[in-house]
Protein backbone atom coordinates (compact mmCIF):
# COMPACT_ATOMS: atom_id res chain seq x y z
CA UNK A 1 0.00 0.00 0.00
CA UNK A 2 1.08 3.78 -0.69
CA UNK A 3 0.21 6.93 0.94
CA UNK A 4 -1.40 9.76 -0.29
CA UNK A 5 -0.60 12.89 2.07
CA UNK A 6 -1.75 16.19 2.26
CA UNK A 7 -0.65 19.12 3.96
CA UNK A 8 -3.31 20.57 6.22
CA UNK A 9 -1.37 23.58 8.15
CA UNK A 10 2.71 23.61 8.30
CA UNK A 11 1.90 20.99 11.53
CA UNK A 12 -0.35 18.97 10.59
CA UNK A 13 -0.69 16.09 7.53
CA UNK A 14 -3.31 13.45 7.16
CA UNK A 15 -2.57 10.75 4.98
CA UNK A 16 -4.78 7.61 3.05
CA UNK A 17 -3.55 4.64 1.90
CA UNK A 18 -4.33 3.50 -1.84
CA UNK A 19 -3.37 0.21 -4.06
CA UNK A 20 -3.60 1.95 -7.32
CA UNK A 21 -2.62 5.16 -8.90
CA UNK A 22 -5.05 4.85 -11.50
CA UNK A 23 -4.06 8.64 -13.72
CA UNK A 24 -2.27 11.28 -13.51
CA UNK A 25 -2.22 14.37 -16.00
CA UNK A 26 -1.83 18.07 -15.94
CA UNK A 27 -4.54 19.20 -17.64
CA UNK A 28 -4.12 23.28 -18.63
CA UNK A 29 -5.88 23.87 -15.55
CA UNK A 30 -4.40 21.68 -12.77
CA UNK A 31 -2.69 18.64 -11.90
CA UNK A 32 -5.31 15.78 -11.73
CA UNK A 33 -4.89 12.25 -9.84
CA UNK A 34 -6.75 9.12 -9.75
CA UNK A 35 -5.84 6.88 -6.90
CA UNK A 36 -7.90 3.57 -5.79
CA UNK A 37 -7.52 2.03 -2.17
CA UNK A 38 -9.46 -0.28 -0.31
CA UNK A 39 -11.12 2.05 2.84
CA UNK A 40 -11.94 5.28 0.75
CA UNK A 41 -12.29 3.41 -2.59
CA UNK A 42 -11.39 5.54 -5.58
CA UNK A 43 -10.66 8.92 -4.99
CA UNK A 44 -8.86 12.04 -7.36
CA UNK A 45 -6.98 14.77 -6.21
CA UNK A 46 -6.46 18.81 -7.88
CA UNK A 47 -3.22 20.15 -6.93
CA UNK A 48 -2.89 17.70 -4.18
CA UNK A 49 -6.17 18.57 -2.47
CA UNK A 50 -8.29 15.20 -1.78
CA UNK A 51 -11.75 16.09 -3.94
CA UNK A 52 -14.09 13.23 -3.81
CA UNK A 53 -13.88 10.05 -2.68
CA UNK A 54 -16.34 7.17 -2.50
CA UNK A 55 -16.29 6.41 1.12
CA UNK A 56 -17.64 9.87 2.22
CA UNK A 57 -18.91 11.95 -1.15
CA UNK A 58 -21.92 11.75 0.12
CA UNK A 59 -21.63 13.65 3.36
CA UNK A 60 -20.85 16.75 1.26
CA UNK A 61 -23.34 15.90 -2.20
CA UNK A 62 -26.07 15.87 0.58
CA UNK A 63 -25.07 19.18 2.52
CA UNK A 64 -24.34 21.49 -0.76
CA UNK A 65 -27.73 20.24 -2.52
CA UNK A 66 -30.53 19.40 0.34
CA UNK A 67 -30.61 22.47 2.58
CA UNK A 68 -31.50 24.90 -0.15
CA UNK A 69 -34.36 22.51 -1.45
CA UNK A 70 -35.35 22.18 1.56
CA UNK A 71 -35.72 25.80 2.42
CA UNK A 72 -37.37 26.71 -1.59
CA UNK A 73 -39.48 23.32 -2.58
CA UNK A 74 -40.01 24.79 -6.01
CA UNK A 75 -36.78 25.22 -7.13
CA UNK A 76 -36.51 24.48 -11.20
CA UNK A 77 -33.60 25.70 -12.16
CA UNK A 78 -30.03 25.52 -11.18
CA UNK A 79 -26.89 26.76 -11.77
CA UNK A 80 -23.83 24.44 -10.56
CA UNK A 81 -20.71 26.04 -10.97
CA UNK A 82 -17.31 23.89 -10.96
CA UNK A 83 -18.79 20.02 -9.11
CA UNK A 84 -17.08 18.61 -12.07
CA UNK A 85 -17.25 15.09 -10.66
CA UNK A 86 -20.78 15.06 -11.31
CA UNK A 87 -21.92 14.56 -7.43
CA UNK A 88 -23.56 17.60 -6.81
CA UNK A 89 -25.34 17.25 -9.94
CA UNK A 90 -26.44 13.56 -9.35
CA UNK A 91 -27.99 15.23 -6.27
CA UNK A 92 -29.81 17.78 -7.63
CA UNK A 93 -31.47 15.64 -10.79
CA UNK A 94 -32.94 13.58 -7.89
CA UNK A 95 -35.55 16.14 -7.56
CA UNK A 96 -38.35 15.98 -10.30
CA UNK A 97 -39.49 19.55 -9.95
CA UNK A 98 -36.05 20.46 -11.13
CA UNK A 99 -36.41 21.64 -14.89
CA UNK A 100 -32.49 22.56 -15.78
CA UNK A 101 -29.26 22.05 -14.24
CA UNK A 102 -25.84 23.58 -16.22
CA UNK A 103 -22.97 22.52 -14.99
CA UNK A 104 -20.27 25.52 -15.21
CA UNK A 105 -16.95 23.49 -14.94
CA UNK A 106 -13.92 24.91 -16.21
CA UNK A 107 -12.10 22.01 -16.70
CA UNK A 108 -13.83 19.62 -19.16
CA UNK A 109 -11.03 16.96 -18.23
CA UNK A 110 -12.27 16.56 -14.87
CA UNK A 111 -15.55 15.13 -15.49
CA UNK A 112 -14.61 13.06 -18.26
CA UNK A 113 -12.15 11.19 -15.96
CA UNK A 114 -14.91 11.30 -13.57
CA UNK A 115 -16.86 9.70 -16.00
CA UNK A 116 -14.04 6.59 -16.49
CA UNK A 117 -13.39 6.68 -13.09
CA UNK A 118 -15.98 7.72 -10.58
CA UNK A 119 -19.35 6.50 -12.01
CA UNK A 120 -20.42 6.82 -8.24
CA UNK A 121 -20.68 10.71 -8.97
CA UNK A 122 -20.54 11.21 -12.52
CA UNK A 123 -22.93 7.86 -13.83
CA UNK A 124 -26.11 9.44 -15.56
CA UNK A 125 -25.48 12.75 -15.28
CA UNK A 126 -24.97 13.54 -19.16
CA UNK A 127 -27.36 11.57 -19.89
CA UNK A 128 -30.41 12.84 -17.86
CA UNK A 129 -32.13 15.31 -20.89
CA UNK A 130 -32.43 17.92 -18.14
CA UNK A 131 -28.52 18.50 -18.33
CA UNK A 132 -26.74 21.06 -19.60
CA UNK A 133 -22.81 21.07 -20.10
CA UNK A 134 -21.38 24.17 -19.80
CA UNK A 135 -17.46 24.01 -19.92
CA UNK A 136 -15.70 27.12 -19.71
CA UNK A 137 -15.13 29.69 -16.94
CA UNK A 138 -17.62 30.07 -13.76
CA UNK A 139 -17.55 33.58 -13.89
CA UNK A 140 -18.03 34.39 -17.39
CA UNK A 141 -20.69 31.41 -17.50
CA UNK A 142 -22.74 34.05 -14.78
CA UNK A 143 -21.38 37.25 -16.33
CA UNK A 144 -23.32 36.64 -19.85
CA UNK A 145 -26.15 34.81 -18.19
CA UNK A 146 -29.51 36.61 -18.05
CA UNK A 147 -30.84 38.44 -14.81
CA UNK A 148 -33.41 36.29 -12.56
CA UNK A 149 -32.72 32.97 -14.38
CA UNK A 150 -31.59 31.00 -11.68
CA UNK A 151 -33.39 29.47 -8.59
CA UNK A 152 -30.51 27.89 -7.40
CA UNK A 153 -26.53 28.12 -7.79
CA UNK A 154 -24.43 25.97 -6.08
CA UNK A 155 -20.49 27.00 -5.87
CA UNK A 156 -18.79 23.46 -5.92
CA UNK A 157 -15.47 24.85 -5.90
CA UNK A 158 -11.85 24.30 -5.14
CA UNK A 159 -10.43 26.56 -2.25
CA UNK A 160 -9.72 30.17 -3.50
CA UNK A 161 -6.22 29.07 -5.29
CA UNK A 162 -5.85 28.32 -8.92
CA UNK A 163 -8.86 27.93 -10.80
CA UNK A 164 -11.01 28.46 -7.80
CA UNK A 165 -10.31 32.29 -6.96
CA UNK A 166 -12.18 33.83 -9.38
CA UNK A 167 -15.57 32.20 -7.24
CA UNK A 168 -14.40 33.68 -4.17
CA UNK A 169 -14.85 37.33 -5.48
CA UNK A 170 -16.50 40.31 -4.88
CA UNK A 171 -17.58 40.66 -8.60
CA UNK A 172 -18.58 37.10 -8.75
CA UNK A 173 -21.03 37.33 -5.96
CA UNK A 174 -22.52 40.32 -7.18
CA UNK A 175 -23.00 38.16 -10.80
CA UNK A 176 -24.83 35.57 -8.63
CA UNK A 177 -27.24 37.90 -7.27
CA UNK A 178 -27.53 39.65 -10.80
CA UNK A 179 -28.67 35.90 -12.32
CA UNK A 180 -30.91 34.60 -8.96
CA UNK A 181 -34.38 35.31 -9.10
CA UNK A 182 -36.33 37.09 -5.86
CA UNK A 183 -36.21 33.68 -4.31
CA UNK A 184 -33.08 32.63 -5.38
CA UNK A 185 -30.16 30.91 -2.74
CA UNK A 186 -26.46 30.92 -3.33
CA UNK A 187 -24.63 28.25 -1.66
CA UNK A 188 -21.18 28.43 -2.02
CA UNK A 189 -17.70 27.13 -0.18
CA UNK A 190 -17.26 28.15 2.72
CA UNK A 191 -13.91 26.77 3.96
CA UNK A 192 -13.45 25.52 7.35
CA UNK A 193 -12.86 27.51 10.67
CA UNK A 194 -10.36 25.34 12.44
CA UNK A 195 -7.07 26.08 10.86
CA UNK A 196 -5.39 29.58 10.47
CA UNK A 197 -5.14 29.63 6.47
CA UNK A 198 -8.79 28.61 5.87
CA UNK A 199 -10.22 30.05 8.38
CA UNK A 200 -8.91 32.93 6.65
CA UNK A 201 -10.53 32.15 3.21
CA UNK A 202 -14.02 32.07 5.35
CA UNK A 203 -13.93 35.24 7.01
CA UNK A 204 -12.87 36.84 3.34
CA UNK A 205 -16.40 35.06 1.96
CA UNK A 206 -18.42 35.77 4.70
CA UNK A 207 -17.70 39.71 4.73
CA UNK A 208 -18.35 40.50 0.58
CA UNK A 209 -21.28 37.97 0.82
CA UNK A 210 -23.22 39.38 3.39
CA UNK A 211 -23.05 43.19 2.05
CA UNK A 212 -24.61 41.55 -0.56
CA UNK A 213 -27.53 39.56 0.22
CA UNK A 214 -30.08 39.94 2.44
CA UNK A 215 -29.80 36.82 4.20
CA UNK A 216 -26.52 35.62 4.38
CA UNK A 217 -25.77 32.21 6.73
CA UNK A 218 -23.39 29.58 7.38
CA UNK A 219 -23.71 26.15 8.25
CA UNK A 220 -21.07 23.36 9.13
CA UNK A 221 -20.91 19.56 8.19
CA UNK A 222 -18.66 16.65 9.40
CA UNK A 223 -16.16 16.02 6.23
CA UNK A 224 -13.35 13.76 7.57
CA UNK A 225 -11.25 13.71 4.13
CA UNK A 226 -11.11 17.44 4.42
CA UNK A 227 -8.79 19.42 6.18
CA UNK A 228 -9.82 19.36 10.34
CA UNK A 229 -12.83 17.50 9.09
CA UNK A 230 -15.19 20.54 10.22
CA UNK A 231 -16.26 21.99 6.69
CA UNK A 232 -18.81 24.81 6.08
CA UNK A 233 -21.10 26.35 3.51
CA UNK A 234 -22.47 29.81 2.68
CA UNK A 235 -26.16 29.83 2.67
CA UNK A 236 -27.06 33.35 0.81
CA UNK A 237 -30.32 34.10 -0.11
CA UNK A 238 -32.66 37.40 -1.70
CA UNK A 239 -35.51 36.31 0.36
CA UNK A 240 -35.60 32.50 2.11
CA UNK A 241 -34.32 31.87 5.66
CA UNK A 242 -32.65 28.38 5.66
CA UNK A 243 -34.30 28.35 9.23
CA UNK A 244 -37.34 30.58 9.46
CA UNK A 245 -38.97 29.30 5.85
CA UNK A 246 -37.43 25.52 5.53
CA UNK A 247 -40.37 23.27 5.51
CA UNK A 248 -39.08 19.99 7.30
CA UNK A 249 -42.52 18.37 5.90
CA UNK A 250 -42.75 19.00 2.79
CA UNK A 251 -38.88 17.93 2.19
CA UNK A 252 -40.12 15.13 3.77
CA UNK A 253 -43.20 14.02 1.62
CA UNK A 254 -40.78 14.21 -1.63
CA UNK A 255 -39.74 10.95 -0.25
CA UNK A 256 -35.51 10.82 -0.91
CA UNK A 257 -33.05 8.92 0.76
CA UNK A 258 -30.75 10.29 2.10
CA UNK A 259 -27.65 8.97 3.84
CA UNK A 260 -26.22 11.87 6.10
CA UNK A 261 -29.09 15.09 5.67
CA UNK A 262 -32.21 15.08 7.41
CA UNK A 263 -34.83 17.81 8.73
CA UNK A 264 -33.78 17.68 11.86
CA UNK A 265 -29.93 18.28 11.09
CA UNK A 266 -31.14 21.07 8.58
CA UNK A 267 -31.77 23.09 11.49
CA UNK A 268 -29.05 21.80 13.67
CA UNK A 269 -26.33 22.17 11.22
CA UNK A 270 -26.58 26.49 11.66
CA UNK A 271 -25.87 26.06 14.96
CA UNK A 272 -21.98 27.07 15.11
CA UNK A 273 -19.92 26.84 17.97
CA UNK A 274 -19.18 30.16 19.25
CA UNK A 275 -15.54 30.35 18.25
CA UNK A 276 -16.89 29.95 14.46
CA UNK A 277 -19.48 32.75 14.73
CA UNK A 278 -17.03 34.72 16.59
CA UNK A 279 -14.59 34.60 13.66
CA UNK A 280 -17.68 35.21 10.96
CA UNK A 281 -19.11 38.37 12.70
CA UNK A 282 -14.87 39.69 12.90
CA UNK A 283 -14.95 40.79 9.82
CA UNK A 284 -18.42 41.95 9.57
CA UNK B 1 10.44 19.29 13.25
CA UNK B 2 9.13 15.68 13.93
CA UNK B 3 5.89 13.80 13.68
CA UNK B 4 3.52 12.66 15.88
CA UNK B 5 1.47 10.08 13.54
CA UNK B 6 -2.05 8.36 14.62
CA UNK B 7 -3.02 5.33 12.58
CA UNK B 8 -6.87 6.27 12.32
CA UNK B 9 -7.87 2.95 10.95
CA UNK B 10 -5.84 0.70 8.54
CA UNK B 11 -6.06 3.45 5.89
CA UNK B 12 -5.78 6.56 7.27
CA UNK B 13 -3.61 8.49 9.26
CA UNK B 14 -3.09 11.76 11.05
CA UNK B 15 0.22 13.23 12.08
CA UNK B 16 0.78 16.32 14.01
CA UNK B 17 4.33 17.96 13.78
CA UNK B 18 6.46 18.81 17.54
CA UNK B 19 9.51 20.48 18.10
CA UNK B 20 10.13 18.68 21.53
CA UNK B 21 9.40 15.42 23.17
CA UNK B 22 9.12 16.30 26.61
CA UNK B 23 8.81 13.41 28.61
CA UNK B 24 8.00 9.82 28.11
CA UNK B 25 7.70 7.11 30.33
CA UNK B 26 5.54 3.71 30.88
CA UNK B 27 3.37 4.28 34.01
CA UNK B 28 1.90 0.74 35.34
CA UNK B 29 -1.15 1.38 33.51
CA UNK B 30 -0.03 2.80 30.10
CA UNK B 31 2.73 4.74 28.04
CA UNK B 32 2.26 7.83 28.30
CA UNK B 33 4.20 10.79 25.86
CA UNK B 34 4.12 14.51 26.17
CA UNK B 35 5.08 16.56 22.94
CA UNK B 36 5.51 19.99 22.24
CA UNK B 37 4.74 21.99 19.09
CA UNK B 38 3.92 25.12 17.51
CA UNK B 39 0.55 25.40 16.51
CA UNK B 40 -1.01 22.57 18.69
CA UNK B 41 1.03 23.32 21.44
CA UNK B 42 1.30 20.70 24.05
CA UNK B 43 0.13 17.71 23.68
CA UNK B 44 0.13 14.27 25.30
CA UNK B 45 -0.99 10.71 24.06
CA UNK B 46 -1.84 7.54 26.10
CA UNK B 47 -0.60 4.17 24.41
CA UNK B 48 0.12 6.22 20.97
CA UNK B 49 -3.72 8.08 20.95
CA UNK B 50 -3.99 11.51 21.12
CA UNK B 51 -5.69 12.70 24.62
CA UNK B 52 -5.57 16.63 24.77
CA UNK B 53 -4.00 19.29 22.80
CA UNK B 54 -3.75 22.82 23.80
CA UNK B 55 -5.05 24.09 20.63
CA UNK B 56 -8.23 21.89 20.68
CA UNK B 57 -8.50 21.13 24.34
CA UNK B 58 -11.38 23.39 24.85
CA UNK B 59 -13.94 21.36 22.07
CA UNK B 60 -13.86 18.59 23.96
CA UNK B 61 -14.18 19.72 27.45
CA UNK B 62 -17.04 22.54 26.80
CA UNK B 63 -18.78 19.67 24.95
CA UNK B 64 -18.38 16.93 28.08
CA UNK B 65 -19.09 19.30 30.43
CA UNK B 66 -21.84 21.96 29.44
CA UNK B 67 -24.84 20.11 27.58
CA UNK B 68 -25.26 18.40 31.43
CA UNK B 69 -25.74 21.61 33.23
CA UNK B 70 -27.83 23.49 30.86
CA UNK B 71 -30.24 20.44 31.37
CA UNK B 72 -30.00 20.90 35.29
CA UNK B 73 -28.32 24.30 36.48
CA UNK B 74 -28.73 22.55 39.52
CA UNK B 75 -26.31 19.85 39.66
CA UNK B 76 -24.03 19.98 42.97
CA UNK B 77 -22.15 17.20 42.74
CA UNK B 78 -20.60 15.79 40.26
CA UNK B 79 -18.01 12.47 39.54
CA UNK B 80 -15.55 12.39 36.79
CA UNK B 81 -14.20 9.33 35.90
CA UNK B 82 -11.02 9.47 33.47
CA UNK B 83 -10.06 13.07 33.15
CA UNK B 84 -6.59 12.68 34.52
CA UNK B 85 -5.85 16.12 32.25
CA UNK B 86 -8.12 17.66 34.74
CA UNK B 87 -9.60 19.88 31.89
CA UNK B 88 -12.97 18.42 32.54
CA UNK B 89 -13.03 18.98 36.06
CA UNK B 90 -11.91 22.32 35.42
CA UNK B 91 -14.76 23.34 33.44
CA UNK B 92 -17.46 21.61 35.89
CA UNK B 93 -15.91 23.65 38.98
CA UNK B 94 -16.66 27.31 37.09
CA UNK B 95 -19.77 26.47 38.22
CA UNK B 96 -20.73 28.36 41.41
CA UNK B 97 -23.35 25.77 42.28
CA UNK B 98 -21.04 23.03 42.19
CA UNK B 99 -19.65 21.75 46.02
CA UNK B 100 -18.24 18.39 45.18
CA UNK B 101 -16.18 17.17 42.32
CA UNK B 102 -14.52 14.01 42.64
CA UNK B 103 -12.12 13.02 39.85
CA UNK B 104 -11.67 9.23 39.97
CA UNK B 105 -8.57 8.51 37.88
CA UNK B 106 -6.44 5.29 37.54
CA UNK B 107 -3.15 6.77 36.65
CA UNK B 108 -2.22 9.77 39.16
CA UNK B 109 0.98 10.11 36.98
CA UNK B 110 -1.41 11.36 34.11
CA UNK B 111 -2.26 14.18 36.61
CA UNK B 112 0.97 14.78 37.69
CA UNK B 113 2.53 15.37 34.08
CA UNK B 114 -0.45 17.68 33.18
CA UNK B 115 -0.39 19.33 36.31
CA UNK B 116 3.58 20.16 35.33
CA UNK B 117 3.27 20.33 31.85
CA UNK B 118 -0.45 21.17 30.75
CA UNK B 119 -1.15 23.64 33.44
CA UNK B 120 -3.96 24.68 30.84
CA UNK B 121 -5.78 22.30 32.05
CA UNK B 122 -4.64 20.88 34.83
CA UNK B 123 -3.51 23.97 36.85
CA UNK B 124 -5.47 25.21 40.10
CA UNK B 125 -7.41 21.72 39.93
CA UNK B 126 -5.75 20.40 42.94
CA UNK B 127 -6.70 23.54 44.94
CA UNK B 128 -10.41 24.10 44.65
CA UNK B 129 -11.33 23.09 48.26
CA UNK B 130 -14.54 21.61 45.95
CA UNK B 131 -12.07 18.68 44.65
CA UNK B 132 -11.70 15.38 45.85
CA UNK B 133 -8.54 13.03 44.08
CA UNK B 134 -9.31 9.98 44.16
CA UNK B 135 -6.89 7.83 42.56
CA UNK B 136 -7.84 4.42 41.22
CA UNK B 137 -10.28 2.44 39.51
CA UNK B 138 -12.96 4.35 38.55
CA UNK B 139 -15.58 1.03 38.22
CA UNK B 140 -14.24 0.06 41.63
CA UNK B 141 -15.18 3.78 42.27
CA UNK B 142 -18.95 3.38 41.79
CA UNK B 143 -18.83 0.28 43.24
CA UNK B 144 -18.20 1.33 46.05
CA UNK B 145 -20.12 4.80 45.98
CA UNK B 146 -23.57 4.75 47.97
CA UNK B 147 -26.81 5.24 46.12
CA UNK B 148 -28.01 8.49 44.84
CA UNK B 149 -25.06 10.00 45.63
CA UNK B 150 -24.26 12.17 42.91
CA UNK B 151 -25.53 14.54 40.27
CA UNK B 152 -24.07 14.13 37.21
CA UNK B 153 -21.22 11.31 36.08
CA UNK B 154 -18.99 12.36 33.39
CA UNK B 155 -17.13 9.55 32.07
CA UNK B 156 -13.87 11.15 30.39
CA UNK B 157 -12.22 8.16 29.34
CA UNK B 158 -9.90 6.93 26.48
CA UNK B 159 -11.38 4.20 24.00
CA UNK B 160 -12.44 0.60 25.37
CA UNK B 161 -9.52 -0.63 25.22
CA UNK B 162 -6.67 -1.55 28.22
CA UNK B 163 -7.64 1.04 31.10
CA UNK B 164 -10.82 2.17 29.34
CA UNK B 165 -12.14 -0.94 28.91
CA UNK B 166 -14.20 -1.66 31.77
CA UNK B 167 -15.78 2.04 31.66
CA UNK B 168 -17.56 0.82 28.77
CA UNK B 169 -19.34 -2.38 29.60
CA UNK B 170 -22.97 -2.94 31.43
CA UNK B 171 -21.53 -3.51 34.44
CA UNK B 172 -20.16 -0.03 34.97
CA UNK B 173 -23.32 1.50 33.63
CA UNK B 174 -25.94 -0.12 35.76
CA UNK B 175 -23.07 1.06 38.85
CA UNK B 176 -23.98 4.68 37.19
CA UNK B 177 -27.07 4.26 37.47
CA UNK B 178 -27.41 3.24 40.88
CA UNK B 179 -25.17 5.94 42.27
CA UNK B 180 -26.94 8.46 40.10
CA UNK B 181 -29.49 10.68 41.66
CA UNK B 182 -33.52 10.95 40.49
CA UNK B 183 -32.29 13.69 38.36
CA UNK B 184 -29.12 11.53 37.56
CA UNK B 185 -27.18 12.41 34.57
CA UNK B 186 -24.24 10.38 32.87
CA UNK B 187 -22.38 11.73 29.79
CA UNK B 188 -19.57 9.59 28.47
CA UNK B 189 -17.61 8.75 25.53
CA UNK B 190 -19.76 7.34 22.56
CA UNK B 191 -16.75 7.20 20.32
CA UNK B 192 -17.40 7.99 16.45
CA UNK B 193 -19.80 7.03 13.86
CA UNK B 194 -16.73 7.31 10.84
CA UNK B 195 -14.28 4.36 10.85
CA UNK B 196 -15.70 1.12 11.64
CA UNK B 197 -13.79 0.14 14.21
CA UNK B 198 -14.81 3.32 16.48
CA UNK B 199 -18.29 2.69 15.02
CA UNK B 200 -19.06 -0.76 16.74
CA UNK B 201 -17.76 0.24 19.87
CA UNK B 202 -20.41 3.41 19.34
CA UNK B 203 -23.13 0.54 18.69
CA UNK B 204 -21.97 -1.29 21.37
CA UNK B 205 -21.99 1.41 24.04
CA UNK B 206 -25.53 2.61 22.58
CA UNK B 207 -26.74 -0.79 23.04
CA UNK B 208 -25.91 -1.16 26.84
CA UNK B 209 -26.74 2.21 27.80
CA UNK B 210 -30.50 2.08 26.42
CA UNK B 211 -31.38 -1.26 27.97
CA UNK B 212 -30.47 0.93 31.26
CA UNK B 213 -31.32 4.43 31.14
CA UNK B 214 -34.97 5.86 30.33
CA UNK B 215 -33.15 9.20 28.55
CA UNK B 216 -30.58 7.90 26.57
CA UNK B 217 -29.45 10.29 23.67
CA UNK B 218 -26.24 11.00 21.39
CA UNK B 219 -24.48 14.13 20.54
CA UNK B 220 -22.25 15.24 18.02
CA UNK B 221 -19.22 18.13 17.63
CA UNK B 222 -16.27 18.20 15.38
CA UNK B 223 -12.73 17.70 17.12
CA UNK B 224 -10.33 18.00 14.34
CA UNK B 225 -7.45 15.76 16.41
CA UNK B 226 -9.59 12.59 17.26
CA UNK B 227 -10.33 9.81 14.47
CA UNK B 228 -12.19 11.61 11.92
CA UNK B 229 -12.94 14.58 13.67
CA UNK B 230 -16.56 13.59 14.17
CA UNK B 231 -17.02 12.39 17.86
CA UNK B 232 -20.01 11.48 19.74
CA UNK B 233 -20.99 11.51 23.59
CA UNK B 234 -24.25 10.21 25.21
CA UNK B 235 -26.08 11.87 27.18
CA UNK B 236 -28.34 9.01 29.59
CA UNK B 237 -30.22 9.98 32.61
CA UNK B 238 -32.84 8.81 34.95
CA UNK B 239 -35.58 11.46 34.00
CA UNK B 240 -34.12 14.73 32.61
CA UNK B 241 -34.22 15.01 28.94
CA UNK B 242 -31.55 17.41 27.26
CA UNK B 243 -33.74 18.80 24.25
CA UNK B 244 -37.44 19.18 26.35
CA UNK B 245 -35.67 20.01 29.75
CA UNK B 246 -32.98 21.92 29.15
CA UNK B 247 -33.10 25.89 29.40
CA UNK B 248 -31.27 28.21 27.64
CA UNK B 249 -31.88 31.05 29.67
CA UNK B 250 -30.86 29.73 32.99
CA UNK B 251 -27.93 28.87 31.13
CA UNK B 252 -27.34 32.00 30.00
CA UNK B 253 -27.76 33.59 32.94
CA UNK B 254 -25.13 32.26 34.73
CA UNK B 255 -22.94 33.98 32.36
CA UNK B 256 -20.35 31.60 31.44
CA UNK B 257 -18.35 32.30 28.16
CA UNK B 258 -17.61 29.31 26.33
CA UNK B 259 -15.30 29.29 23.09
CA UNK B 260 -17.04 26.04 21.53
CA UNK B 261 -20.44 25.39 23.24
CA UNK B 262 -23.51 27.76 23.66
CA UNK B 263 -27.33 26.86 23.79
CA UNK B 264 -27.73 26.91 20.10
CA UNK B 265 -25.50 24.44 19.37
CA UNK B 266 -26.71 22.71 22.14
CA UNK B 267 -29.91 21.51 20.25
CA UNK B 268 -27.85 21.21 17.47
CA UNK B 269 -25.67 19.00 18.50
CA UNK B 270 -28.85 16.45 18.45
CA UNK B 271 -29.50 16.17 15.37
CA UNK B 272 -27.19 13.69 13.80
CA UNK B 273 -26.67 12.91 10.40
CA UNK B 274 -28.88 9.67 8.78
CA UNK B 275 -26.39 7.21 8.41
CA UNK B 276 -25.60 8.05 12.56
CA UNK B 277 -28.97 7.59 13.53
CA UNK B 278 -29.16 4.04 11.46
CA UNK B 279 -25.92 2.91 13.19
CA UNK B 280 -26.93 3.76 16.43
CA UNK B 281 -30.37 2.10 15.86
CA UNK B 282 -29.07 -1.39 14.69
CA UNK B 283 -28.35 -2.42 17.27
CA UNK B 284 -31.25 -1.11 19.54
Amino acid sequence: MSWYTEQWSEDCKFSVGYEKHLHSEKSPFQQIDFYEGKEFGTFFTLDGLMMVNEKDEFIYHDMIVHPAFATNPDIKKVLVIGGGDGGTAREVLRYPGVEQVVLAEIDEQVFRLCQQYLPITAAGVEEDPRMELAFGDGLAYVQNAPDASFDLILVDSTDPVSVGEGLFTTAFYNECYRVLNDKGILINQHESPYFPEYAENMKKARTKIKKIFPVARVYQYHMPTYPSGHWLFGFASKSLDPLKDADADAWNAIGLQTKYYNTDLHYGAFALPSYVREALDSEE
